[in-house]
């Protein structure tokens, strides 16, 4: 009975690197967590212990600070690309290079009406992210949002389901849709793209169409923030979203002699609606491996 | 030997509340966590179990969502106040109520460069909070600002501290400085006073002061930015930090030949740096149980 | 230029279920979170908001509280079995469901030397958990644990490792090796398994294979506790890992005049190596969807 | 118009300490979390930015890490006392410090039925813990636990509260009572007395009088525990308790033609009950500054 090593990677995840850039008097601040996987011949380690393949993560991490400050970090593409070519061209077992860069925006705090020179404070929760996958002569380049929390209190409703002996929700022409967006964006190819325009372009096509779109279902509206995204955007060959349905109850008020005109509402943490879909472009390239990340 | 009942409260916590607001088209909407807790004569339900004084804790939180539709919400304090004066004035055992309210704000999404009428996307992390403790004829009064995360990149130095057998620290005229302010201020009275506009100049305070003031130490700048606040906000009898030094180490780049110029760096997680401490107005008026949150 | 609907599933994840079980007055605790999604022809609520496909998630919720009244929820496979063919046999266009359990454990507080009938106190952070997918006529089993903590003092090396440029880790051959172990593994069909014995007995070996095989990488760790499970259990066609290394730096103390002899370390939080691989049986059978868990 | 520094104190927080200590080829393994404020004359570092008298949290830092190599850590309450004298005796204007230590247990790996010399696995989310205030010339400990999560299935009634018109909670004699026991008990004197041993009992009594105590409101079985722990130790001042209610909501099964006699359960996130109350022996000595934890 044989027994063998199946797809596996290694790397370090969430370096945190924090860059200054100045440029006269007037700091730039980049806020990265990076993380990297290196795939290829990596049996000797996993069968023997023998490690001469194994760049080690904490070298791994070593290379992220080093290579932030002998060029600037510029667009988190770019510098995942950079990363990625480095170890796939160094290390001779390595065929596939795996980095994730994450970004934290700051804005810069307000004194007399100016933004100030070297002083910020920290955006939302939100984050823009990339993941690019390396291969000798190939890249791909997965970028995205997390944690762009939307939420609109009329122009949604839900109705036309099926009813089973477990159905007691009621429907409704309007209620409060909410979620927390998490989108990734294939690109096609790696070169030639403009990425800080398409990553502010995107943004803003999924809030306007979050926003305007009158929704029927979750769903439709996914698909709907897709295709706006696919239509606007011809560098993205397709898009993926793992949105939460975060539910917001109307109170019963009844009991106190209320009525609720949709004015109250409990906002529920669990459990929650979990909606994910794909919306692709018919003549996209292949993915490759761009959307296969983690082995769990 | 006599064992007693000491110091006790109790109540409902985390009560999340949404509220939409139509004026015509337009949406005015309010995400709220209230938290509930009631003092008073409650040693029979810890003796004997007799609930005749515990109003119960769902009661409580009912009570929040009706009050949220029986009159608008309007600011957290005064939301906060009627709440504390409905218990206390209606319950005949319960002598004090202690209500805390944070509000989480959301921006309106921009469509075509106007902000829409009903979709909202959720602003940072930071939260504005207050917690007011509610006597017979009494109240006091304490709001702040939570997760407002702020980082200097330059305008911050530390040295001439004591060196111990213990102290490896090398002495610095230029480092980031880097904290997540959570600051609350008591206010002297708690009526009369414009609860939004003393937040907003407090808030805009806090952050021109940290970005202004030279640092010799957090404790300089926690100093500085309390006194800031009492000398612009008479209204304001104290305030109180909690400020973690969120550590961002120069990154030693001496292996690779490189120099670090305070450009690259790492953000650590832990430990942190702890900085607490209190500015207050010499003629203040008692706190009496205004920061007497919780029994632990 | 066309555009289409790519892969898509929703459901409600996280329903929070616990049930009490009387056997005279002796009680019965489980303490389940279960999450459900379907797949199938979604396209029209997707396309048009036409909702008679779509199983609302609130029934999803329904439909796991009744069943876990009208039959005993038994072991999380058989729960988790069951709702799966259930949605996939009554909802003509759902032709996949994929249901996820995490199981926490509680044991009886001992009183007077004696398990109490009715009084727990929760076990560690440690899950057991499944996903299985079920189609019309097949289903595939996946379960595993979360959380499962683990440290070892000695009996760890890691050297032979490639030096490049960036690199300034020291080679050592004794270090302390700490991850907390994520593990999945896929069994050979869906029936006729003893799912609690089959469990037990891997969580067993994985923790002496771990105690026990000097390890010369992390590596080296995962890829015999996969090999020792599948040679134990011929019931597993593949089991993954992924194995955060949980740095424990030892504290440099030569500034005070100190050896440190693997006495003292520190536990970093981040970055962590992440060591992520399969150990698979050569004449296992197809995965099929098994591991298509979402679509993010 | 007078403004003056309050009360303040600055520190190192969350030092993650491991340590390894060996007798033969047994391993000894803890697992600490320690914290360190000191307070004193300050206002030098507040008002001018003087740090002469500002011992860096980055030397106490590396005073918890020498300590832990110069002496065998103990139990906790000792190593905190150390640490807190070491910092008082050294530093001239530091009048008090306060020291914060969390233990984190790990079990030994049972291998071949034996447990093994040097592999651990983590104990549950529970954490021992201590803060001690040292003076001059005198000392306060208070011990306690952290994430204690119990819960009993039966035992547990609650009705007779008073019913406003905002009520509409059922009376119920039989429901699960579960929560997360903060405890923190004062201890009389800061020497001789055996820490282990009285942690371990005081452990012991929370979870048997929880188990055991016929319930009417969390209320009672707070003071139950409080009073059982008082009876029994006499090294105990006091006992404070912060116990969320976790509730367990009974689910509506009835739309399904289902009845639920106390079967099936809903464990709801937020909001949650709070009770908050202290148990004291009527001739303790007065607490001083040993609950003064934070300045917020």
């Amino acid at each position: 009975m044989g027994i063998s090593l199946g797809p596996n990677q290694y790397g370090k995840a969430e370096v945190r690197l924090v860059t200054v850039r100045r440029a006269g008097g007037v700091h730039h601040l980049r806020d990265l967590t990076v993380s990297s996987a290196l795939r290829g011949d990596l049996s000797a380690t996993h069968l023997t212990g023998d490690n001469s393949a194994v760049l080690a993560t904490d070298t791994q991490k070593n290379t992220v600070y080093a290579f932030a400050k002998q060029q600037d970090v510029g667009e988190i593409e770019d510098f995942a690309l950079r990363l990625g070519q480095h170890f796939v061209g160094t290390q001779e077992k390595i065929t596939g290079a795996r980095i994730s860069v994450e970004e934290q925006e700051w804005d810069r705090i307000t004194v007399d009406g100016a933004p100030h020179d070297h002083s910020f404070s920290r955006s939302g929760g939100e984050r823009r992210t990339t993941t690019v996958t390396v291969y000798a002569d190939r890249a791909w380049v997965v970028s995205g949002v997390d944690g762009l929390v939307v939420l609109k209190s009329t122009g949604s409703e839900f109705h036309g389901y099926p009813k089973d002996e477990y159905t007691t929700l009621v429907e409704t022409d309007d209620r409060i849709l909410a979620t927390a967006v998490t989108a990734r964006w294939r690109y096609e190819g790696f070169t030639g793209i403009d990425w800080a325009k398409s990553h502010r372009e995107i943004r803003r096509t999924l809030l306007e169409t979050f926003a305007t779109k009158h929704s029927l279902s979750l769903q439709q509206t996914l698909y709907a923030m897709g295709e706006a995204v696919l239509q606007a955007r011809p560098e993205v060959a397709e898009i993926r979203f793992s949105l939460p349905n975060k539910h917001h109850f109307l109170v019963d008020l009844s009991p106190f002699g209320l009525e609720n005109h949709n004015e109250v509402f409990y906002a529920a943490d669990r459990p929650y609606g979990l909606i994910e879909g794909t919306v692709v472009r018919d003549e996209a390239e292949e993915p490759g491996p761009a959307w296969t990340d983690a082995v769990l």
